[in-house]
C-alpha cells in the first residue's frame, strides 16, 4: 500500500520558497542525497500565463521535465494550476481583476512514497504577495500543487 | 504607505504547521515578543464544515477572536475559506467528491505591517494530506488565508 | 431590435423583496396591469436544495410555471441557481461550509422587452442574510437570476 | 451579541442603485443623519478590472476609504469582487467570454449593527445590464458585497 | 409529462463533431426529416470569446437563431458557455492560463421531447484538443450545452 | 515530439458511451487489437461521490488500475472529476442543488500518442441525463476527462 515517506516533497518545496536565504547547505544536500531534482525562481506579473510560463521554463532549463514529452508537461501544468488556486483563491485571475503577484517558486521532482512502484511525482510551491498594483497594498499568499509524473 | 514588516504573519503561520515538532522555543518566543496571539490544532474530516468549526473553536478557545463580535468571526471565516481554496483547489468539497483531509492548522493574530494604522490581521494556515478515504492514497496540501480583523 | 421596456422585471423583483412591507397597493397594481404574474415567499435553510425547492414550489403553486412542462422548470431552475450565485458568492454551498441563509424571494414572469417577439422571461430575486448558524452573526445578501421562458 | 440594526446598509446601497432618480431628498438625509458616508457612480466596460478601478476611484474621491491604508483598500476590494460574483454568476469574466456590462454602483460606509463594538462596514451594490456587445441584447443584473472595514 | 424522444439532440450534436468525415448521408438525412436545423464549424483560439463568436456567427449564418431576437441569442450564449465548461474543466480560460484549443463544433435546433409543448431546444457540441501552445502537446476535450429556445 | 495517433482515446471512450447498443463487434475488436483496456458501466445518483465510487470500482474490477498503487488511483480520480465538470457545468453538485444524473460511463486505458515514450493515458467518458428528481424533467449531458497514468 502507498505510504508517504518521511521525506515530504510538498513540505520540502514549501520550505524552499519560505526560507530561501535561510536554507542551509545541509538542507539542499538532503535533497541531493535523495536524488530529487529541484529548482527555484521568481516571477512577478499581472498575467497568470506569465507565471505558468516562468515555471515551465525553469523546469525545462533545470531538466526537471523533458520538454518534448507531453506526459511530463501535462503533469507539471496541472501542478502549476493547482498551486495557482491557492494563490488566487477562487478565480485564476490577476490583472483582469485588478491585482498583481510577486512570487518565489520551487519545483521538486522525486519519489515521495516508500514504495518504489509509486514512482516519481512533481511538487510546485509558490509563496509571495498578492495585492493592488501599488507597492505595499498587498498580503502574503501560498500555493502547492502535486502530481504524479 | 502600507509596508509588510519583516515579521511575516503568513510565513509564520505556515512554518508553525510545517515544522510543528521542529519548532524551537526561540521561534515561539519571537511570536510572543511581538505580542502576536497564536494557536495550533489538528482536524481530519470528510466534511468542510467540520474543518471550519474546528478552527473557529480553537480561535475562540485561545481568545484570538471575541466570539460575540461578528466582525471578528467574519474576518476569521473568510480567512478559513481562503485557506480551504488552497487545500481543495477548485471546489470546497471533500466527502461529496469522495476525498478526505487530515490537516494541521495554525492561526496567528498580529500586526504585520510597519504602520501601526494598519492594525491587526489574522492568518490561517493549513498543511496536511488530501486523498481517497483509504490510508496512504493521499498527497500533501497547503492553504493560507489572510484577512484584516 | 430587442430593447428593455421601462417596466424592468429584475428591478421589480428586487423591489418586491427589498421593500416588502413598504410596497404599496399602487405598486402591485402596476404589475397586475402589465399582466405580469408574481409571487413572494420566505425560506431559511443550511441546504441550497431547500432554497431551490421552496422557490420551485411557490412558482408552481402560484401558476408562474406549468409543472409538467420541462422547458419552464428548466428556465426557472437556472434563474434560481444564478440568483444563488449572488447570495453565495463563489460556491453554491451553505451548511457544508458552515453557514446559513434567511431569505425573502420574489418571482416575476412577464415580457420585459418592448418587442412582443421577445416573449416571456422569468426573474428570481432573493434578499436576506447569510452567516454563521448563530443568530446575529450575519450580513445582508442579494441575488438575481433572469432567464427567457 | 451582534444584531443588524433597522438601518440596513445592504438594502440602502441597493435602493440607491435601483431607485436613483426616484430617490428623494428625505432618503439621502437619513443616510446623512446616520453619519453614513456614501457615493454613487456609473461604469460600463468589457473588462472587470475597469469596474474594480471605477469603484475604487469613487471610494477614494469621496473619502469612503483612506487610499494609503491597505486594510481599507483590502476590505473594499473584497466587497467589490463579491458584488461582481452576483453580476457575473459563475466566472468574473466579461469581454473574455464575449459580454459587456453597464452598471450603476453605490458604496456605503457605516455601522449597521446595534452594538457600537461591531464598528464600520462597507457595502458595494451594483445594478445594471449584462449582455452581448450589441445594444439591446442584454438583461438586468445585480450584485452586493459587504465587508467589515 | 416531458419525455426525451428517441431522437436525441445532444447525442446527435456529439456524433456530428466526433464522426465528421464518417457521417454518412443517411445520418444527416435523418436530421433533415426531423426538420432539425444544424450546422458545423471549426475554431482554434487562445481566447474564449473567439470560440463564442465563431459559434454565434455560424448559428446566425445558417439561420439557427434570429440575430435580432435576444431570447434566441441568450439561449445560444448559455449553451455555448456550458459546452465551454466541459472543454475547460474549471475556469473558462485559455491563453490567460497558457493553453489553446482546436475545436470542431456542431449546433442543432430541434424538438427533442415527445410532447410538442416542450417546443424547440438548442444543443451545442464541441470536440477537439486542448493543450500548450506547442503542436502535439495536447489531449482531447469535449463539451455539450443544451438549452430551451 | 508528442503526436496524437489516429486511434483517439477520448473519441473512443465517447463513442462507447454514446453508441452503446449500436457498437458492433468490429469496433471493440479494434480496441482489443490496440491492447487498450476498457470497461463500461452505469450509475444514477444525486450524490457526486457515488458517481466517483462507481467508476473507481469498475476500473479496479476490470483491472484498468492497480488498486494499491496511488499514482494510478490519483490519475483516475482527476480524470473522473474533469469529466464531472462537463456533466455539472459550474459546480460539481447534484442533490445539494436539487438535481440528479443518470449516466453511462466508459473508461479506456491505452497509449494514444505515436511516440511510445508518452506511455499510457486514461480516458473517462460520461453521457446521460441531468435534471430535476422527477422522471422526464431532464436533458442530456456529457463529460470527458483525460490524464496520463
Amino acid at each position: 500500500m502507498a505510504h508517504l515517506s518521511k521525506n515530504l516533497i510538498g513540505k520540502s518545496a514549501l520550505l524552499l520558497v519560505l526560507l530561501e536565504d535561510e536554507i542551509n547547505e545541509g538542507y539542499t544536500r538532503t535533497l541531493e542525497q535523495l536524488q530529487w531534482k529541484y529548482c527555484m525562481g521568481k516571477v512577478g506579473s499581472m498575467e497568470p500565463h506569465k507565471v505558468v510560463a516562468a515555471i515551465e521554463t525553469a523546469a525545462k532549463k533545470h531538466q526537471l521535465i523533458k520538454p518534448e514529452l507531453y506526459r511530463e508537461s501535462h503533469a507539471l501544468y496541472h501542478a502549476i494550476l493547482e498551486a495557482m488556486e491557492g494563490v488566487t483563491r477562487g478565480q485564476i485571475q490577476l490583472g483582469s481583476v485588478q491585482r498583481t503577484v510577486g512570487l518565489r517558486f520551487a519545483i521538486i521532482r522525486g519519489n515521495p512514497y516508500d514504495s518504489p512502484e509509486e514512482g516519481q511525482w512533481i511538487a510546485v510551491a509558490m509563496y509571495g504577495t498578492i495585492g493592488a498594483p501599488i507597492k505595499g497594498l498587498e498580503h502574503e499568499v501560498v500555493g502547492l500543487g502535486i502530481n504524479h509524473i
